[in-house]
């Protein structure tokens, strides 16, 4: 997995792969088949990670929308962070490869469509509980949610201001009054 | 241009460069100095196209918030077709390695910055002819029309349904009004 979210997935040789997991390509090719199904599988792992990530913001906050607000106060600050080089292995497998290649665009939008489902609950939520105006469309909502996510993705690679994240964040919070 | 579009910076080589420029490396080297000299040429191009078709929008449109709107539901019909799998030139180079090679990075800031520039000037005038409310903020607004763009950028990458970026859009919109 690090060595696909360091280099992508073209660049990264099974000789790459052979050399960071210390196993033969024999067992490599046994276990994942080939190159895309050891992707795959990292893949996987990571959206995991992502997937228990977004549950546990929007689960120990006090209310739904708490949840939301303190998950992209976060996302904001990691964006304006020094580590926001590394970018999301989601967003970028969709940059460099989804539209070329359906078996990893299936994969990748299903867990891109289980983090949205996340959100798109915990609108629902609020809206049943009467904190989010009845008015409100959790799925549209939850689908520019996730659209801002990779926003913010992007924008953490031009190295912004802390002030600059925190601006974007408050515009996007807007929309869930 | 199209070659870094296509491939990347890191996985284009000078051998192709002298492949699909028909010139030679002496060539390259004597007008550009190095790939790098002329990936920021190479941005500089793309960017000034990205500009001009930008400014076309805003400056058509029969008002300033009109030309954004306008715009924007271009760019949610671009994301939902065919083409979309080319994503955009500055935000491959922001994921790729903006934080990775200051020049490139003070480059691409300075284009992105120049796009924002538009859709501020835009939201100012807009404002002035009362045709958006005193209390929106213009520059932090056209920050996160930035962050959308980029976000479109992504959701292009997914494949998805046309009503899915009308979705998005409609959401972004409200922000307008």
């Amino acid at each position: 997995m690090q060595a696909f979210w360091d280099q992508g997935y073209n660049a990264t040789s099974m000789a790459d792969l052979v050399d960071v997991t210390d196993l033969g390509p024999g067992s490599i090719y046994a276990a994942f088949d080939s190159k895309e199904g050891l992707f795959l599988a990292a893949l996987d792992h990571y959206a995991e990670h992502s997937v228990a990530k977004i549950e546990r913001a929007l689960t120990e906050a006090d209310s739904p929308l708490e949840g939301i607000r303190s998950f992209f106060r976060k996302l904001g600050r990691e964006a304006a962070g020094e580590r926001a080089n590394r970018s999301c292995l989601l967003v970028n497998t969709v940059l460099e490869m989804a539209r070329q290649n359906q078996a990893v665009q299936k994969r990748v939008n299903r867990h891109l469509d289980t983090i949205e489902a996340l959100f798109r609950h915990a609108l629902e939520t609020a809206q049943t509980n009467g904190e989010l105006s009845p008015e409100k469309d959790p799925k549209a909502m939850a689908t520019f949610l996730m659209t801002s996510i990779w926003g913010l993705r992007v924008l953490g690679g031009t190295n912004p201001a802390p002030a600059r994240t925190r601006s974007v964040i408050n515009q996007l919070l807007t929309l869930l009054k």
